[in-house]
């Protein structure tokens, strides 16, 4: 921690942060400028960050020298983690990790249908919600318990892993029984209870970006999870909210080579969302796996007119198909492999 | 709604959306234009939004008519809504509504004298949280049950009304058995399950806009509570997320005349997470209520040093008073009162 | 200027920052902490600024102390700085500045009506567009040095002062001849060649933050005004972009004690483009004097159906000086006066 | 154009719009729903575009049917331009056009030496500033029409085409005799006189984003272009404003499918100030490519601690030959070649 006093601070101003610093055990490295005195803080930072210091006399600015996460960071960890899902199925490493599935689970004949398709065109885990959070009541909001059956029934029919949402702090354990994988959607990506709640569960976490939340938030969220016992998280970037409305939101590709710096978890991409738009599905997914992406989650359905939600961001099995057929030339040119 | 069609779009294309309208009760009147034709559909609208209509073939752009919520609208209800939030202390009258007090609550005694202080300068109901949702684990997290017990015992020493806020969907129970107000946190403005979980209880729910969610996104929210039953919502505008990095968050002033056309709810501002710096509170408060604000809720600390949360945009007791003379003021100006 | 190294920086790495900084005669006191070294420099700031520290071997994060403007600063000149724009007629003292007028000159009758209406309400100012920027070509672009004219002669007629917005720096000679005081536009705030065009005239310049502007940026262009040798600048915010779609864009309220704190310029407020809707043009405009801006900057329109420009964010005369009274109780409130 | 009419909308309001539509020659189609009623007109719609129809009484909502640029859209051209930079150099084929130099030019010895690298890493435009645009009148403000000459002297020792920015309407004729193709930054995107005036010249310009431009404005300033002639233009999205702070802005990889359907202009990225961040520009590459973009154009300077402007994004040439290396091999997965 750095601080920059005032042009005005006095010596007493000084004197006080000084005191502060030393109760809490930290020295003090004290630099006079010609324009500006600046105080550096010797000693574990993290007992400072609970100490509102802008609001000290004199303070005109306070400046972070260290990342605020810890068990996330490279610094923590160097190597890559892989994140196992299932028997065979793993997130992290030379092979991406292909999530493709319906929007929500509509019913099992349904679900059995893209499951068996999804696989065959190369997809690793099944994706579906059974609890949907949905911006208005009045729409569909999951078949809930009802879903995860259908979904567990699929997966052991079919042969592949599954990973579904959880909304609520209460269905932690349920959805644990059913699923292989858990997903945090980016409406809830600071819901603190839920984090807390997956942290102390057997496993793995799919985090995804709030469509607001800073890549230090997203970190910071995903810390919550790994401080509390689970360090099975694959962090997902399903856009961010800008100006823009061509799209329904905006995929944030820098942040797929800024996370593999600063943290060793997987990180996908979640193209549906990132775009909203099935048409621009396939140029993003490359995008993201060319930028170093882990992989994909993408929405698959057969009868979009007919889907229960998000309907115009779905690809048809046709279209998935195809992508994968291009994601796998682009996936070799830099090194991986679908 | 209304369908734009691409200039490619085909007869069997046109037919095809008639058909499906058709057999959801609704009649569709087709306008063809030189450059487009336009499909308009006449019966319930909301019948529609179930539907993709962007997937179907020969759609260019979908357009709705109608505001996606009813209860929250002042389509529903002309007149301002009052919500009593104890005996003699409302919102949405001529008078206004002053919440003030920590950010946390950190001890009794400590509650005690903010609470006395506050309640002398003119506030009416006291804020203090006991479940901090804190971006980081290891910051502090709030004192919980013990906390809200504080909260019961000083609101009956001072005789003063309270809010705080609840997180999880499994404390709305005891929260509600503690404090007169219940508040939904931005970042737990669209977390579905706890908001349906207030719109079944018999408080009042003050419910803060998300940082980077737009004002439809929070009167849909809003729906979530009242269509569950509970019409005393009061509004808070605390700031979105913008560039601007000199203050926390942008307080959007135009979502105050904004929100009052759309809804008969009342609505507040919070100048404290609005701007994040103490030294703005009181020009931000001023013009919240020129605006035609509903009221303020602010943080009020006596030892801003040694605040465990948020104590940089925490006003002094002295500085509050300061505030609300001036406050009284423009209150004055602009036909209301404090 | 403050560097913070990485965890992996080495001694030779340190060596080669001091001797640089040495070279540009600059001491450099460095703190060596647990976690991190960081150095500080002890010098004129300036000369680093062109330095791109960051891509130094073994820096991590380079953290500016001063800010990077002068003249526009409270550090410069502690008073507010009152800009003269006519005899009689000023910006930044206890009376507020009132512009008003059409978003585009459409012609002479027309401006001339419009001027006596917003005199009569109160404004000292008369607004009034020769040189539109325009989204679109194929949109309505001005009457140019023909609207000029108007502008001086019904000025003349009416005894108001007048501001006219200028956007090529080849028409800052004949605008200057023309008007009492020169608009930057807000998407003219960062061209350079502009600023310093009208850095080099005896004119006031009405300076609006761009849309996507930092206050930060935002002083800067000032700062290229003044420095050129123009002190006569007031500054106008007019609203960012964020992603609220309700309103054309988000006057950032905060913005207003923002500056006040940071530069001795005058501020105004334009609720017009801020808002882009007339029927909140009104509650923002108190919103902004109750803040502690110098004044604001409206559009009128006596027809805004047969407006060319701007027509849904232009009040009609009635509604201003209705207006207007509004504004004088708020003014009254906050010790200022229209 | 649809106009939605209010609920509480009259037949007159109705018969008014109905007239005004006539006289500007288009036919009205009404369809009255039940909740709102809905006039669509028929005739061209740019005569509408000059009315601002939500003045009119009883209208809520104006919803535009078309885009309101021509000659920049696919319906206008359906295959993809070519644009010609210089004999053998185009932008737009299956060939990438890769431009690559310093940001700004330096001295002729320093821009020959980075020329000869680039080129024989696979370059075939060189880039490097003459006039620079900078935040602070204290920067580096470029070496002017010096710079220009050293450019051409540089393009023809090495056999390179050349780009280079303008700034103002005043340089773009000297511009145009030096370099091959003229820059219009993202800042001056919107700056409408210089638009005009390279629109009246026959070098290609490559039309940078400005960082809070939608897509559609930045399409718009494009018609400014080609609608005064000059049809050879180049877009180039060069990341767009965001609360993101880790990165200096985010680049929008989705702009360049939804820029590909709407328009048929080449289109390419600019990794460097897309991401500011040397380290993160092969990765940003190589998504752009991998998303369809037609080239980058990218940052190279050989020392970049002594880089006036902008050395902390730029590589150096080492890391350029290595990522073009990269490149190659995913343009070659998408059907492109370097």
């Amino acid at each position: 921690m750095i601080i920059v006093l005032k042009k005005t601070a006095t010596e007493a101003n000084i004197q006080h942060i000084a005191e502060k610093a030393l109760k809490l055990g930290l020295k003090t490295h004290i630099s006079r400028g010609v324009e500006r005195t600046v105080i550096g803080f010797i000693g574990p930072e993290d007992k400072l960050q609970m100490i509102p210091l802008d609001t000290f006399p004199g303070v005109e600015q306070v400046m972070p020298v260290l990342a605020p996460y810890k068990f996330v960071s490279r610094e923590f960890r160097t190597e890559d983690s892989i994140v196992k899902i299932r028997d065979g199925v793993t997130a992290g490493g030379k092979k991406l990790i292909i999530m493709a599935g319906p929007c929500a689970i509509e019913g099992e004949e349904m679900l059995l249908s893209i499951a068996k398709k999804v696989k065959a065109a190369g997809a690793n885990v099944l994706r579906g919600g059974a609890f949907k959070p949905r911006t208005s009541p009045y729409d569909f909001q999951g078949l809930g318990e009802e879903g995860l059956r259908i979904l567990k029934a699929v997966s052991q029919q079919v042969g592949i892993a599954t990973v579904t949402e959880v909304m609520d702090p209460r269905d932690v354990g349920i959805v644990s029984e059913y699923a292989d994988m858990l997903q945090i959607g980016a409406r809830n990506m600071q819901n603190f209870s839920l984090l807390k709640e997956v942290g102390m569960i057997k496993k793995p976490v799919l985090l995804k970006r709030g469509i607001s939340s800073t890549i230090r938030e997203w970190l910071m969220s995903a810390e919550y999870i790994l401080s509390n016992g689970n360090f099975d998280v694959i962090l997902c970037e399903r856009g961010i909210r800008t100006f823009e409305t061509e799209t329904r939101n905006t995929l944030d590709i820098n942040a797929i080579p800024v996370v593999k710096q600063k943290s060793h978890l997987p990180v996908i991409i979640d193209p549906s969302h990132g775009t909203g738009r099935w048409d621009l599905v396939a140029s993003v997914s490359k995008a993201g796996i060319a930028a170093g992406a882990d992989g994909i989650v993408v929405e698959v359905h057969e009868n979009p007119e007919e889907a229960v939600s998000d309907g115009s961001q779905s690809l048809l099995p046709k279209k998935f198909e195809l992508m994968m057929h291009e994601l796998a030339a682009v996936a070799k040119a830099v090194g991986r492999e679908v």
